[in-house]
Parts: structure tokens; sequence; C-alpha cells
């Protein structure tokens, strides 16, 4: 990880909380840190903003920077600004939009290309959860070819909330998940906003966010070896919209 | 590079060139390497089988082993047998057979993932030129998620050779080129014999393969970020001919 995508040590980390100029994913606080003033003010400033904080093995942030420097305290931050739910619904409002909500894809290279193909595919925003898979780093920002900087990246902490809070805003939701019945060509993306979930490399997509999907859809193999890759499974699927929306719907 | 995909050192080399049991990718000579009997016979044996043997600069030698161990020479080994072109074009006579030929992809990842998309498609048959771009190394290996043991994978030194000789076997060679007028989903995949060619990352198909084929296909996107992952462009044209397989070409 290179030091420009962290800041670390008590006082650096107090003062970007601070003056709120940085983009933070998250904080990892050494599971052995005694609690001081700083360490509390940090704690106290990441809950009001929003900011997830982690316990995490001494060593492993000891793999990031050397012991000394980092003081039990480093903070990951994001080479881009995340934009708010509620602010992307309201600029889109009125049109077709479509969003991506990964659930938990942990492979920045799988999320570089997913933001890539989205871009390409005309998808205006890209979901991620605070707690649960990858945020936007250095790997994802050079995957992505630079499309991170062409699409509304929205960062939340709850995933059901903010697929409930889409549905009420009139956002179809479809997950796609190999046990579905419906293949993904035979659903209609046009006229319409739609949020597509795609979930983690072996898990899927959790049963919670399952339930809550309008529609669920499975690409069909031609083989037995059921094994997409998860930006090569978007893609498939993103385009489908793409060509139904070039297309006008012939074909369906 | 892990050692047990790369043989080292001129007796070594020359042995495994003999007994004709390991899979060659390339043999690496360094630039400097003094002619003596051993690497003579290297030579005339990686000739004889067909094997490429490419004079680089010791330092890349180096950096893969240290000087004294590798002697000068370095192997790089697949870890799949390679399938040869007549016989795979004989094995699959009177099917339709899907193919995809990769013409320059540098990226073992997207190689990796390429693979794993084509077994998915029911993709038969892979083709790789020995000089240009990646062959199957361990992150192929890995990336392609076991689709490897899955599909024939043929390497050829000639991709201009390759592509006549698929053409005068009954198949429709289709060339992925972002210039193309035709859209990718307004061919037709269904009954008949077709080669897919993807290009490299950065420069595209060869001008010379782009004139060997029969259809050039383009993806339409919604936006000018025009640059799709080759992993996902290939994967979005695979199953499009899925697609039309199970639909029947209803929809055409």
């Amino acid at each position: 990880m290179s030091e420009n995508t962290i800041i670390y040590g008590k006082n650096a980390v107090m003062e970007a909380l601070e003056d709120g100029k940085r983009e933070f994913n998250k904080i990892l606080i050494a599971n052995n840190s005694r609690s001081d003033a700083k360490l509390e003010r940090i704690k106290e400033l990441a809950a009001q903003k929003g900011i997830v904080f982690q316990f995490t093995a001494k060593e492993k942030l000891n793999q990031m920077l050397p012991e000394g420097r980092h003081q039990g305290v480093i903070a990951q931050i994001s080479p881009v600004k995340y934009t708010n739910l509620d602010d992307f619904i309201e600029k889109y409002k009125g049109e077709d939009t479509a969003l991506v909500i990964l659930d938990g894809v942990e492979d920045s290279h799988n999320a570089g290309a997913i933001i890539r193909s989205c871009v390409c595919a005309g998808v205006k925003g890209i979901i991620l959860p605070s707690r649960r898979g990858v945020l936007i780093n250095s790997t994802v920002e050079k995957t992505s070819a630079g499309a991170i900087n062409h699409i509304s990246i929205i960062k939340v902490n709850s995933l059901p909330a903010a697929i409930q809070k889409l549905k009420e805003n009139n956002y179809w939701v479809i997950a796609s998940d190999h046990h579905a019945e419906d293949n993904y060509y035979d659903i209609n993306y046009t006229n319409m906003n739609f949020a597509l979930i795609m979930g983690a490399e072996h898990s899927g997509i959790s049963k919670s966010l399952l339930k809550l999907a309008d529609f669920k859809v499975k690409i069909p193999m031609l083989t037995n070896f059921n094994s997409l890759n998860v930006s090569n499974a978007a893609a498939i699927i993103l385009f489908e919209s793409v060509r139904q929306k070039l297309k006008g719907k012939r074909g369906l």
C-alpha cells in the first residue's frame, strides 16, 4: 500500500479527521492500543462522520508500516470523494438510472474492472458497503482505467437500508444469483431505474439482500463449469441492458 | 515465478527437451551466453520441436534466479499440455465449435479470466501465439479457477497461418474491434463454427489479422468512455453467442 493512500499516527489521523478534506475509507486501530485522549477523539470524530473504525491485530498494521511510525492507528484514504445516496437519487430523479451494488466483492482488480464496465454501460453509480468488501484504493483506481472519475461512488454503512431506500425511490432491484430461475436476458432493463447486486467472489449475495430483490437472474452456461469471474458476470448482464436499450427491446 | 514452472541450467533444460515429458512455453537464453555444445544442442532440439527460444538480457534472467544457478538458460514450463491445431480441428469436426484467439494479450489475470469465461460459454479451444503475449503459467492457471483443464489450449507459431487453416476448415473468423461498424449482437453465432479474435490490452488486434476476419464487431457503449477490459469484452461477446444458442436465434 503506497503511503499516499494512508495516513498514520494519532496526530495525523486526528488532524485529517478534523479538517475534513480527505475522504476516509476506514480507520484501523491496533487491538492492543492503550486508550488516551487522542484515540478517544479519533473514535468520536469517526463515529460522528460515519467512518468505520476497526480493531485489528498489531501485526497487520506492522505489515503496512514499521511499528514506530503508525502508533497503532492507520487511516485508509480514498482517491475519490464518495457520494451520498440521497444526493445521488435526487440528482438522477426523472432519468432512467442504472446502479450497481457490490455486496462483499473483495478483489480490487475485480472492483476496478466492474467500475470500468459500469461507465462504458452508462451506469451512473456504484454502491460499496463500508465494512464488507473493497473500497476505492489505488489498485481499484488503476484497474478502472480512470473510470472511478466518471461515476458516482456511494459508500453506505448498511446495504439493506440502501436497497430499501432505492426501492422507495422507484428503483427495481435485480440480484445476480446462479440459483435463480430467470435468465438475465429474459428481463427488461429499459425505461426504468434499476440497481444490480453482484455478490462476493465465493459466497455470492447475502441472503438478507437476496430477499429484498425484485428479480433474481442467472447467467445460463453451456457447460457444467459454472464459475464466471464476478467482473465478467457483471459485464454480461450490464451489456445485455445496453443491447436492449440500443435495440429498443426488439428480441424480448 | 515459482521454481516448479521453470527449468534452469544447460543440463537440466537439455535433458527435459530430450525426454519430452514437460510442456515448454519458451526458452530464454542470456544474450552474452558463449556458445558450447550443450547450448547448440538446446537450440537444435528447440527448433525441431517448434519451441521458441529468445535471447534475453542477462539481467532479466537474474531477476528470475541467481546467476550462478541459471547458467544463461531458463525454460518456462506450462502447467498444461498444448494441443495441436490439426488435432483440434479433427476432434471437433461435424460439431458447431467455438474457439477464441488471443492476439497479444499480455496480462495473466486477463488470460485466466477469459479462459474461465470460455469454458462457461462452451468454447472448446483457445489459441495463443508462442511469441507475442502470455502463455499458460501459474497465474493464468489460478485465475482461470481450474478452467485450463477443461479446454484445449493451442499454441501456434503463426496466428495468420492458424487463421487461414481455420477458414479452410469451415470456421468463420470474428474480430472484436472497436472501430467496427457492426455490433456484436447483430451477427449470428448459431449453427456454425466460429473463432473470435480478441486483441492486446492497448493495441488491439494486429492489422494483418483484422484483414483475415470474416466479420468485425464492436461492443457499442452508452458513454464515450470506450475502454472495456479485454476479459470483460470477451465475456460480453461469448455470452451473446450463448444467448443466441439458448434462445434459438429469436431476437435477431
